[in-house]
């Protein structure tokens, strides 16, 4: 197997794992042994348990930027729509993998949260860039507004992992509404 | 000195102390030098540095409480334009704390993080409280939209730390703007 490969193997191992069990029950030797390769050859891809954390990670932001940015087709509002309905379902699947994130905990440190707020800023300047040119707007507070924005679509997502005690639907309503109060020139733009 | 006024004494100095300085600078020497104290008698009172962070990070998270709610005179709608304001001065006076809470880093254990969560939630009840009843709103769903407009606040809250381009009453205008739209029966209780 290439290094490539093998990387990815056991990313892929890894996000199952951590999606499974919180970071201090997740067994490296368990991901060596489901891999096939010893302890000592995982360690020769990963230096610790938290550089192969900080790689699953990753993994994860780019497969929420894919899941929540996969519906190109239809009209601006049908997409937002579905990209909120994405982001719920995944943190929905990735819950345990999420609410470590969010509590902080043994895994957090400042690379993990700095690749998490680069993950923001890329939703961010695509919604931005996805609003287009709006008048009297300054883009220094768009910018803001968009990046308050995100803010409560994760929140209310860690709310929602935990009481669970409104939908999916409700959840993408409130977000869309606060969208279109804050950003109500583009609102015409959608309907 | 009483015990408490002395654990009083070192979370003032602390708290000074965490706000000229990121969490790894601050020097626990320095600090028992200033309250004329021996490092020995400081660890009788925090058993490690963190544990004295966390003790600081509490205060901290009270003053935010009594700051941003200091105002109970005034139209509900005046008293939350002075909360928001109360609260963005806090941030900046306090960049250095709030910042290393919010990245993540050495200090922020999970311990932490409960203290911060539960000082959101104490928000969240009482604007909750202060929103009072409203018709056809379901308790959950407005504990989630409350929650999320926290979400909101910190996020511009943060943003605008790391670029301070836009002003507080800015700043003040998003988070109105969005609660407004968020809580709309509560809005004709406001002007």
């Amino acid at each position: 197997m290439s290094v490539e490969a093998r990387r990815d193997q056991l990313i892929e191992i890894g996000l199952r794992a951590f999606t499974e069990q919180p970071y201090h029950e997740v067994s490296i030797d368990a991901i060596a042994r489901e891999a096939g390769i010893s302890r000592g050859l995982l360690f020769h891809y990963f230096s610790t348990k938290h550089q192969f954390y900080v790689a699953v990670i990753r993994r994860a932001s780019r497969e929420l930027l894919a899941y929540t940015f996969a519906d190109v087709s239809g009209k601006p509002i049908e997409r937002l729509h579905a990209g909120l309905r994405a982001y719920f379902r995944f943190i929905d699947e990735r819950s345990l993998v999420y609410s470590g994130l969010m509590r902080g905990g043994v895994g957090v440190d400042p690379e993990v949260q700095e690749l998490l707020e680069a993950t923001r800023c890329i939703i961010r300047d695509r919604i931005v860039a996805e609003l287009g040119e709006l008048p009297a707007t300054e883009a220094a507070m768009l910018r803001t507004t968009v990046r308050g924005w995100i803010g409560l679509v994760e929140a209310i997502g860690f709310e929602w992992l935990e009481h669970r005690d409104v939908s999916h639907e409700h959840l993408v309503a409130i977000a869309v509404r606060a969208l279109q109060a804050l950003v109500p020139d583009a609102r015409m733009l959608w309907e």
